[in-house]
């Protein structure tokens, strides 16, 4: 079995201070927090930046900024910037990161309810984001929430409209309005991605852990970070974004995965080395 | 095993008479439609109405119309009037056929892409048309599109926030952008019910028939029509929803189940049996 | 989807014409069921072959009296004779048959109870019956009653223990004892085969045919036969094996699948043409 | 969820000292592998005996007196004797220690292949061990190796031949031969019990811990010991029994559930409390 890759979704576009004030907003408190998911073992940042005050935004130079001062930090962390933004945007504000020709990016794969907001993205706006991705040379992350999410973004990458083989799945499971994050559906949407594809399981709150279990077992990937949950263990507010990735480590360590460097990670998702 | 209840969804919002001219769109072809598929064996009929050129509407006028010219022909027939609608009309819009008191009535447990369209079901909503429900002692058909919209609604019941058990579902499968029509996913949603439900399998497209084979065996039971299915085999044209309901009958005959009436229908689903 | 090819499995070692009069034991009688079989639809006749009063026997010139009957009324069919025999039998004595050098042979790939009895296949049995195929080039059909067998004959073929890819597979589901026939473990077990595999639905008694609508669709293939199941339909007894095979192409016909013939059936499972 | 139940089996049948010389033999070194299991977090010993130069026996004396001397240490510890014996034993050499009155005892629920062995357990044997637990009040722990394992059971149970609700399966996964240990048979191996069961999942051989995390997840419980594993991680021999345990409680604490006490799982198993 392939180490195990951890991304680190480091601070979200929803995730306030107030519900942990470690969760960063400033580019200090990017950098730092980066730095602790890296120090800690992973080898992704999934990268969603604020204003200083917390709002969440799209820009094009706040992501600049951010990435930068990460790199300069971090030379051979990947990044993975989002398109999926904050509720309201629109798609072409959401794609502004991909001006900036990162080695990946985010692209969700359909729409649903996201508690009581909609998660919009329709088959246009995905065609558009595959299009842009298949231009500047980006590899999506392809985000599904539900199984008909993967089952058109499997037919957009057959008709050639978003990038196809070797695709990289990211099972977001958990999020109030679209599938659970059991045991038995991470298993059942793993069985429908095609021979040789990589995927990652992101937990959504107090499933963060309980997803990432089976993921380890299974040969996927692990997601954890402030987006996702907020929380080491029930009631104990996590002091890092490290923290939330060590804890993944130990789990790994006594299933018996070893943790993928950058280094690593690069060749398992078919990235270009770092020159 | 229970017998085979079979819906036919004998109009739908979308499909025109250009693409089958036998589309009912007025009163009489309502009529004649409905009698069709009752003939066949179908114990219930799903409406939609439409206005005598086709366009879609949810107008209560037009349903208590059409309904009651039913009800005219076929006094023992059960009706679930739609509360989907079609693109772009609003919830309360929507609602309009549960002022006629109906036995039951659908009501959709989650947002999706239908094609390049967003089909929208908000929280807020779902929870409105089920405070409606309950209000007016409708039984809900849960339309579930996905893993997702099943968790939903479940989550919503137990709140109260939606008529609870027994509860039926209608697992709407093949819809452009949402879980496709496997054996599969029939069997991986199906496992997710509480004991006690009873539930239906809808076919879109060429999976119409594809669809109801296992449903037919797995004890659940079966929607077919023009709303989803416009061909009764590859290449040709249904002439009636009843000559699909027909093809339905000789499947599940072959495979050893009986037909319910809408007398045995009733029981079937906990309605309260016509006096 | 690739037509579907029907197996009929005529005889079997365990019924009897007590419980059907129309079970052949006789050579004129094995003739006259394959034909019925093969006229109506059927690609492949998989043998069984009894003495005239019916006791099994895997007795190597009985076979070759049987087959050469079956093919002087039938060029083309494909004939896939049991290694597995009746009760009690010993391994030397199941593998008389591929002394005839077939085109393929059942192999069947584990120990389980059937019914009272064990049927018993062990690792090394499976591994002489396998050098015996590989030798003798007959293509083995690997009939699996459990997950577990499928498991140890995949293990087995990578060791190069038993012939290899493309494998095609049995699934004999509802044996007393063993996997039952249902939609969900059908879905469970396809899953687990490799791509490029072919595969077949087998399931026993009252089960026959409600196996079959599901692999119909899944694009598997069905076997049904006497062997199998003696009724045509609740209470009614099948006058032949034809019958049985017809209704299984009723089946197909409305689920738009259409019937290989054998010289199809021959490419689809990869074996060489008929000179 | 419930706290977690830990089973420690301690010593098994087939294992040696060779392979590990912390396996126990004698009644001294049974008693130091229990305690140290238990001290550790199991709640259940699962107790095969072995004479002192380690060969191993189903002799009823042999048990008693081992379970003697377990019970004057650990006062409140369940106790799971085996009837599953060893290689070649007869059916009722195997019931022995059912004459002791146990709380509980295993109950194999099918013959299969054990890697190159067989191991026999008809349904006549099945029926016999089940009347006996009836008879002396035993509660089963039954351990499906297949799907059919899991099938015959619950058959016998409705029809009274074994004891009934509430039942607890063990699913051992991973014997060479049976299903594999992987989480998607896990799932859907689970997916079969009755609603109002308990369960518990045992992998074979370095399955040992990626069957756990699942089970741990999924609210299952979770056997370990050196009948099923010998190594605490790869190439690392387990200096105890509650080494494994204690990997066991690691896993559990991180993924957030408790482990029960022994009086806790006498409650979540419906067994007596003790007096």
């Amino acid at each position: 079995m392939e180490k195990l890759i951890i991304t680190a979704a480091i601070c979200g576009a929803e995730v306030t201070k107030k519900q942990n004030p470690n969760v960063p907003y400033t580019i200090e408190e990017m950098v730092r927090e980066a730095k602790s998911a890296y120090n800690a073992g992973a080898a992704i940042i999934h990268v969603h930046v604020r204003e200083d005050d917390g709002t969440p935004t799209q820009d094009r130079e706040r992501f600049r900024v951010v990435m930068d001062a990460i790199r300069a930090e971090l030379p051979d962390v990947i990044m993975i910037p989002s398109t999926g933004g904050a509720t309201g945007m629109k798609p072409e504000e959401r794609l502004q990161p991909t001006e900036l020709f990162p080695e990946m990016a985010t692209l969700d794969c359909g729409t649903c309810n996201f508690g009581d907001e909609i998660f919009d993205n329709t088959m246009p706006t995905m065609r558009a984001f595959g299009k842009r991705m298949i231009e500047n040379g980006i590899k999506p992350e392809y985000e599904c929430f539900e199984m008909g999410h993967l089952d058109t973004i499997l037919t957009m990458a057959r008709k050639g409209e978003v990038p196809g083989a070797p695709m990289q799945f990211n099972f977001v499971l958990g999020v109030p309005g679209c599938t659970p994050a059991t045991v038995q559906n991470l298993a059942w949407l793993v069985n429908g991605i095609p021979a040789g594809s990589t995927w990652t399981a992101t937990g959504v709150g107090r499933s963060a852990f309980t997803l990432a279990a089976p993921a380890i077992v299974m040969g996927g990937n692990v997601r954890v970070g402030f987006e996702d949950n907020l929380y080491l263990s029930r009631g104990v507010l996590a002091k890092s974004n490290g923290e939330l990735v060590e804890k993944v480590v130990r789990m790994a360590t006594e299933l018996g995965r070893g943790i993928a460097s950058p280094a690593e990670a690069r060749e398992i998702l078919s990235l270009k080395p770092l020159k």
